[in-house]
């Protein structure tokens, strides 16, 4: 276990500065040098407890959960050198520093111990929340003390029957009256699979919870358009604990450090909650935060996939065995000369670093702040959850492949990653329901812009590739004209069978995506880059390798079989 | 936990009755009862414990290795019913069942427990060995006892600094005379990864161990040429233990009921070992162990698969969650009525089904005993081997998706089943190292008649398909003729870069395999058969969704880039 696990200075520096333009003359020095703090923070305090958070999981009694005190320590620290406000304006306590960087230095801690390091991810985000709904007297009491790491923040969307379905939630909210903290209710239900749903670290927890406001009979609406936001503490203002009950604990197989809940609201009077906006607008709202931490699921996933990448590579520089294919004596070669065991290499760092770059993109779009990056957020949101999600575990898989038997050993780190990271295309909206979105609202029933503009970028991009790169730009240019065929192709089909090849869709266009990074970046790295040779490397890889399958699944797409459509019941027999 | 996700009697009597043909009149009733008996004993005695053996991993003190007592009475009772002996003939004490048989009835118990499970396909493995080389002496002391299930068995291969590469073994048999068991070694050195290398179950353990026999000198030959196989059991004939030592226990992802053991022979005055056939013969005749352990490891991973399809059809089928896309309303649908999961499903059902056809195929040849048989067994086997454990991954992924994040928590077995088979592409020989065997041994060094056959056969099929499926037989057809240009093409390359693209070949290879046996099953199955259904269904899945991915990979291995070869260090800056 080495920091130079780590996604390094030298490659995020280069991203966030060389490539998207996002640090400024002067703030170049202070992301170096925030930088430097992250990795010597994560290396010392985050990665040491990675595998001891593994074993020792969260535990359940009357006090209610507790978790490794690792984890309490961590956290102390990273609230200490003021992490948890590092995106957040300076007059909420934050240290007002743009979104790229924040994650950024969260692809390091998530790299070192991603379960730890969601409790700050789902904080923030929480935080981020309420000081966008939230009246002023909300954003003092709950946002200011998350942004100064004291309290914790979670977001309570689904229950045991309302998954990936949240207009099925029968979490209800009766009114109750008003006071300093805006209107209030009482809140009834069941939330499951609250990460942070309870924990020993934070001095009170801010739930963020979805309901429904029953009407004068006490019947709740219909759908997902009657669903509000409540803020429901843990601990009220007078100290009293709030009518909220861990009734149980999830086991999962990896992700393990963050304690995983079912929450009762109201087994008692009801848990009282306050009203974040307007009634009808909480999945609006949550959609907020949600698009938060689907990038942060993504860069999680990416972090994953880097610190498998890296120990792998290290592993087979190390590792002798064998010799090259039609010779026989001499020594044992290291593994990372048999071409077979390189190729898993670059074909990790190619999804690993791709990964990041995409969600280092997106979070470069919210900066932005522009009607025009919005659009192009809200079409790349869904890939940089999904794409990094799926991919970053296949070098998750790589990782433990180029280990062999050692890598299936709990001695080694990467079958914990592969374990951690196989939660990633779940949660925050499984891959399915992202396919979905990209291709129903943010394509086919858009108004094209983002799409536009992706064309756009990707054509100036492919005009500015140099003599090295033009096969690059060539397969890039060729393959995003094809995706747009199959785009034309689904617009006109009508039948609810235009949907049934979305994750397909979903991976292919993913691909297209992460291939125009890549050559982006390529334009961006100096000819004396030491960056350089890698990039390049992953632009062929991803052009030779990766293009032509991403080809193939939109040859399926575009032939849409209905064959699963239309499938009987007696196929399983 | 039920039984209905053991692979059903109806799908193994199809296969091995109508689909191979390897049951005569007589055996198909004799063949149900086995099964029936086989279904009840998993059942009873193999799946329970699955979960238990997973949590309570084997411990070491003193006494040596502790396993699960639990497996200790599953294997008593599979003793019991003679199922150590089903496959050896009746004058070794056996039940001369074909292997088919014997495959058959492991899928059913490696799905309920694989770990458990693997004791006596090693225990199977290296009886059959002996009987095949040992002389008349060994048979009786070191194969009857594994036959009767009284003694267990393991493979002693691999070392620390040796695994893929057995050529740099460096375990030493030093000559120390004959006695009745044959010609005597004094045996030292040190072996990794030895499943089953020590339990508390059996009364003894044959181990058959590689080593190199030492010269005059005391050196060791160089290269896999000097490579020798002795027995060497735990206990020897006068009650006193051999110089056998467990030095340490592997903890692994998962496969955990299977001790996985660091041997130490020779601490002392050197393990009492005697050599089996002729020196120098060692690696040759483990390769058939090997031979037959891959196909169990492929039928292993085939089983794996096929749990986590029928455990993720039956949520599917239970579980409600949302609407059909673009429709508002009523109530939640089944989720097996989304197309994206139901096409998950549809998925694992192919690739779980299909590797359970291949693995039965290439038992079906070990039957045949005929040099053809043989010459289309050696081309099969990595592929059984390969395929069936990249793709029975990818089918136990996909059921942990379908369940989400409940598939996520140890509370359903998929997380499980995911972790146990991640093993497979890994022991046996490692994806890697099957697809250079694959290409290089099996087609581009051999007289190319395993090949032929193959061809012809495929052709044969194709020839048969009735006009249902027509389409599903010109898309087999296309494909082998596109993988015989590609095999032409490798066949003029003569640089070591021939291999550099051997696993992608392998995958899109067991694709038209795959396809092959599936129209050919179809051929097979009569109209009014309930399996029919869903054979043509995966002869329309594999044709329509996974062939025009495998062409894709024939591409890339035909346009074969230089670029990992030649890639630099610098590019993993």
């Amino acid at each position: 276990m080495s920091s130079d696990a780590l996604p390094s200075a030298a490659l995020l520096a280069f991203q966030l500065g060389d490539w998207l333009d996002a640090l400024g003359g002067d703030d170049h020095g202070t992301f170096l040098a925030m930088l430097e703090m992250a990795h010597k923070l994560a290396a010392d305090e985050f990665m040491p407890h990675y595998r001891q958070a593994d074993l020792q999981e969260p535990t359940l009694d009357t006090d209610g959960v507790h978790i490794l005190p690792a984890i309490k320590q961590a956290l102390a620290r990273y609230a200490e050198l003021g992490l948890f406000g590092i995106s957040f304006p300076e007059e909420l306590g934050g240290l007002g520093l743009p979104t790229t960087t924040s994650l950024a230095l969260y692809a390091v801690f998530a790299a070192a111990n991603v379960s730890t390091s969601a409790y700050p991810m789902l904080t923030t985000a929480n935080a981020r929340l309420i000081s966008a709904f939230g009246t002023p007297a909300q954003i003092t009491r709950f946002a200011r003390p998350q942004i100064a790491g004291r309290w914790f923040g979670t977001m309570c969307l689904s229950e045991p029957q309302a998954g990936s379905s949240l207009g099925d939630i029968r979490t209800r909210a009766t009114p109750d009256g008003e006071d300093e903290h805006g209107v209030r209710y009482r809140i009834t239900g069941n939330k499951m699979w609250i990460s942070g749903g309870d924990q020993d670290v934070s001095e009170n927890i801010v739930h963020l919870v979805l309901a429904k406001i029953t009407d004068e009979n006490g019947a709740l609406p219909a759908g997902s358009k009657g669903i509000s936001l409540f803020i429901v503490p843990k601990w009220l203002a007078d100290g009293s604990p709030n009518d909220v009950v861990v009734a149980g604990l999830n086991h999962k197989m990896g992700f393990r450090g963050t304690s995983n809940c079912l929450l009762n609201f109201g087994e008692r009077e009801g848990a009282i909650g306050w009203r974040v906006g307007a009634p009808g607008q909480g999945l609006a709202q949550m959609f907020m935060m949600m698009n938060e931490a689907r990038i942060g699921v993504g860069m999680g996933a990416a972090a994953l996939a880097y610190r498998g990448y890296r120990q792998s590579l290290r592993y087979a520089r190390e590792r002798l065995q064998g010799r090259a294919v039609g010779t026989k004596g001499g020594d044992p070669l290291p593994i990372i000369d048999h071409p077979d065991v390189r190729g898993m290499i670059l074909r990790q760092k190619v999804y690993a670093e791709g990964a990041i770059a995409l969600c280092l993109y997106c979070a470069h779009l919210v900066d932005q702040a522009s009607e025009d990056a919005e659009a192009l957020l809200a079409l790349l949101t869904p890939v940089a959850k999904t794409w990094s999600s799926e991919f970053g575990l296949a070098a998750n898989d790589l990782a433990i492949q180029v280990l062999g038997g050692y890598g299936y050993t709990r001695d080694f780190d990467v079958e914990q990653l592969y374990r951690d990271n196989r939660l990633n295309p779940i949660h925050e909206g499984t891959t399915g329901i992202q396919a979905i979105d990209l291709l129903g609202r943010k394509i086919l029933f858009s108004d094209g812009r983002g799409l536009a503009m992706l064309r756009d970028r990707i054509t100036a991009t492919a005009a500015c590739a140099d003599s090295a790169l033009a096969g690059c730009a060539t397969a890039l240019t060729a393959f995003w004209d094809r995706l747009a065929q199959t785009i034309a192709g689904l617009q006109k089909r009508s039948g609810a069978d235009t949907f049934d090849d979305a994750t397909l869709f979903l991976r292919a266009f993913g691909h297209g995506v992460v291939m125009w990074l890549w050559l982006d970046q390529a334009g961006k790295a100096a000819v004396d880059s030491p960056l350089r040779p890698g990039i390049l490397a992953a632009c062929r890889f991803m052009a030779e390798t990766e293009l032509p399958q991403a080809l193939a699944w939109l040859r399926v797409v575009d032939t849409h079989s209905d064959l699963v459509r239309n499938l009987p019941e007696e196929a399983f027999a």
